[in-house]
């Protein structure tokens, strides 16, 4: 049930006067009828203190005890289902499918940390044992202490409340304050409720997951600046990601901030490719509708290299479907806004409809975009700048120019990869996936999956945001030198009980010592 | 040959009109004859722009080709030896058996990495393939870029130019940009020589490698800020290594700051083993002398749980010998300004000598350091706070106050550790490594090795900067989506042919696909 209040230590907590706000209907844009209250500035603190104060307990728990705890969180979101589905709905406008998929990927990815934790290798165990002239050393993985999640507006299951951010942070050990995103703080209240329930069922401290309203600036700010703090997992705006990043890094300690703050994905699509395949604008085109254009890997840049691009820009078009909403009104209006900006920047517009929110393809050389790297922004929408140039050379120019980018998609015959790889390799070194097919708007949730890249697409390059490894961000390691074998953590016993891989000596092994 | 100039691109370069220094002479404090050219703000810039032009062709070596250079450079500096000590004895005024120590170290932390490149699974490929509705994804490691590395005052060889931090970005693929140490830029430019002979037998770009001397911040400060440097290793003070971590940050592309800043590294002492082991004192006092204290990991505080501690601490002080020098008088000085301060502030000091750099134990109430925590500062030299409660709920309320420490050790008996597992926990969340037998001034390059912690211990606790794990500071994912078989790097290609352990469908293994 939707109750508007923040709740900590698996409580409604009151402000003593609360500012308070409501969410909208993403199809009429009207307000919604519950009110939910801003977090005080003490309530924030609670919420860290209390993180804190469990951390020793839930940091040492099993990572058994942390699977059946995920697995529960699972079980608490099928049973709210339809209730959660109805607020994602009217807050984010998504059509069935959309909810379904979203609900869907949402328990999958717990799925895969369930897996990870029951399996048990993630956490890093390696040991030099028995080395003539050297202590015995043994290392591993902890929790690095209490994070800080912020939900993210397009994805108010998948990377809000129980998405990536959160559950790869539980899995490792870590209490988590969760700052709901307010253009769906319905949906996140309710989900916040089951995980507070998987808790309640599974015995294990409440302070280990709080959950704060907030529609201003405030209630985060003071959660990354608090002491107790000591990581943050954020996928939002470049604006708002790095106000947040640079808090974090100004604290006395500063601390792991991972911001996740999309990019423009460019696809390059090389000589032969584009003529033979007919089939790219329409792939290309249904993945810049996709969710109205709100993915943070959304297609919105395609780099034509070869003839002129007329024709691939009306095929584009043609696949345009129907204008759809989008999450906010505040984001409808930027959209707007910023294709009104591109159009009076040179700019030409293609689009099949000048109704809100609907695609829209820009067409500009290569050579003006040189000139005006400010057209290489994103644009948060169904959206994408295609830049043309006859000469490879200015397109490697531009590849150069760009900033880092989370995706990049090269489509090219086996000759066109052949003739440039040169101008694949720098683009390469721009993002932190690759694709060589399909489109990027598809983020699989497996262990090889990197979600992330050079900034100012994350702030840490060398981590992913999406996947198992994602896993990594949380965790820190501990070196036990000479430790007596009663006092070692299982996962550095000379039997392996947790019969996990372990670095024994420089080789990989499930082997006792 | 020391020629005091900078080196970029394999060559002495020029300064206009160069400012200049000396190094001293650590055992009579006079100036050597030597005179060294602060690198101006323009040759720091080429150093950088040169690193990056180059990156793109050495991120792309083979593994075997960066260990054949790093092997290169272990015979350059064998051939090097006999002036290169002559020079690290003169600067550092350490003694003939820690010259040859630390010169042997930092050739077996090469072979380290020599080894690690030609196992060369440190690149963590991992593969998700041939899964029904997901895309071949396989992601492995690459370089981040450009390193800018800062040789440490007080290991003139195995953390400075040839030291960890290099050569575990050279190991990576990064070309590195090395700020020689002022107090012993004499030994920093010889093994820069070696590091360039290496280059040049092996036929790698010289810009892969620049040695920069500089006295003052500016050369430092200009390196950090370069947009075309991507990371930072650093190693030394608390002031310099937040200052410069500070420039980092605030960049306009924030990049990756590894900095050790050292730590007082408590000893924690229980009851029993007190009582029982009458070798620790003994133990201690050459810990706290070794390298005239000088170390990151020196024992710098010691608790004592339980009876008064005037026995230790004569014990403690029986066993100290002679003054010896320290690396700079700058150290000198700043070391014996300490000591008065905590004298001035009500510690009790113990000594054989009053001699300047002779070693010294502190003695004070842990309820008095509660009241005054600026008593735990780090103080670089042979000294060492023991700080005594009979409560262990005292020490218990010290620890909880701690800052991040690279190291904690343990000192109990089997029935002492069993009375104190709350306390030793919350010990080992303060801490890098913890150990439970011996000092904490020995730090073996190996695999399972930690030598960093939470803040201010280093800036970023999921990272080791010794070990071979230190190489993960300088690489980052990148995942290849539906790559045809001939683009794919050959780490990740289907027959393995590095012959790689590699995560295949969530099981590490060799095998082929």
């Amino acid at each position: 049930m939707i109750r508007g209040k923040n709740l900590v230590n698996g409580k409604e907590v009151d402000c003593l006067k609360p500012t308070t706000y409501k969410t909208f209907n993403a199809k009429d844009k009207t307000a919604l009828s519950n009110i939910y209250e801003n977090a005080s500035i003490e309530i924030a603190k609670e919420a860290c203190e209390l993180a804190d104060h469990v951390f020793d307990k839930y940091s040492n728990t099993s990572a058994a005890t942390r699977a059946t705890f995920l697995a529960q969180i699972k079980i608490e979101l099928e049973q709210d289902k339809e209730l959660i589905l109805k607020q994602y709905q009217l807050e984010s406008g998504y059509p069935n499918g959309r909810a379904e998929g979203e609900f869907s990927r949402t328990l999958a990815q717990i799925q895969c940390f369930v897996d990870l934790l029951n399996e048990g290798s993630y956490i890093n165990a390696i040991m030099d044992v028995g080395i003539e002239g050297t202590p015995d050393l043994r290392k591993m993985s902890y929790p690095i202490g209490s994070i800080v999640v912020f939900g993210a507006s397009n994805f108010p299951l998948a990377f809000s409340t129980a998405g990536g951010d959160t559950i790869s942070a539980l899995a490792a050990g870590c209490p988590v304050i969760l700052k709901g995103h307010p253009y769906h703080a319905g949906t996140s209240e309710l989900v916040a409720r089951s995980i507070i329930h998987a808790l309640d069922k599974c015995n294990l401290p409440q302070g280990i997951f709080s959950h704060l309203h907030g529609e201003k600036i405030e209630v985060g700010s003071t959660l990354v600046d608090h002491p107790k703090v000591k990581g943050v997992g954020f996928t939002g705006s470049f604006k708002a990601g790095k106000a947040l990043y640079d808090i974090a890094q100004k604290r006395k300690q500063p601390i792991p901030f991972f911001a996740e703050m999309g990019s423009v994905n460019p696809v390059l699509i090389l000589p032969e490719r584009l003529i033979s395949d007919s089939e790219i604008p329409a792939q290309i085109s249904n993945s810049i509708q996709l969710g109205t254009g709100q993915f943070c890997t959304n297609p919105g840049l395609i780099l034509v290299c070869g003839t002129e691009p007329d024709s691939f820009v009306d095929q584009l078009v043609q696949n345009f479907g129907e204008a759809n909403n989008m999450v906010h009104p505040k984001i409808s209006d930027n959209y707007q806004k910023q294709i009104q900006e591109l159009e009076s920047k040179g700019v030409l517009l293609h689009r099949k409809s000048l109704e809100d929110n609907s695609p829209v393809a820009g067409l500009i050389s290569a050579e003006s975009v040189l000139e005006k790297p400010e057209l290489l922004e994103e644009v948060f929408g169904p959206f994408s700048l295609v830049v043309h140039s006859a000469s490879t050379a200015v397109i490697s120019q531009l590849i150069k120019k760009l900033p880092g980018q989370l995706t990049a998609t090269v489509l090219g015959s086996k000759m066109d990869l052949e003739n440039n790889k040169m101008l694949i390799g720098n683009l390469q070194q721009k993002v932190g996936r690759i694709l060589f097919d399909g489109v990027p708007t598809g983020v699989a949730v497996c262990a090889s999956m990197n979600h992330g890249g050079p900034f100012p697409a994350s702030t840490d390059t060398r981590f992913t945001s999406v996947g198992t490894s994602s896993i990594e961000r949380w965790l820190r390691p501990i070196c036990f030198q000479d430790c007596p074998a009663d006092f070692l953590p299982e996962a550095l016993k000379d039997d392996n009980p947790l019969q996990i891989s372990r670095t024994l000596n420089n080789k990989i092994t499930k082997a006792v010592v």
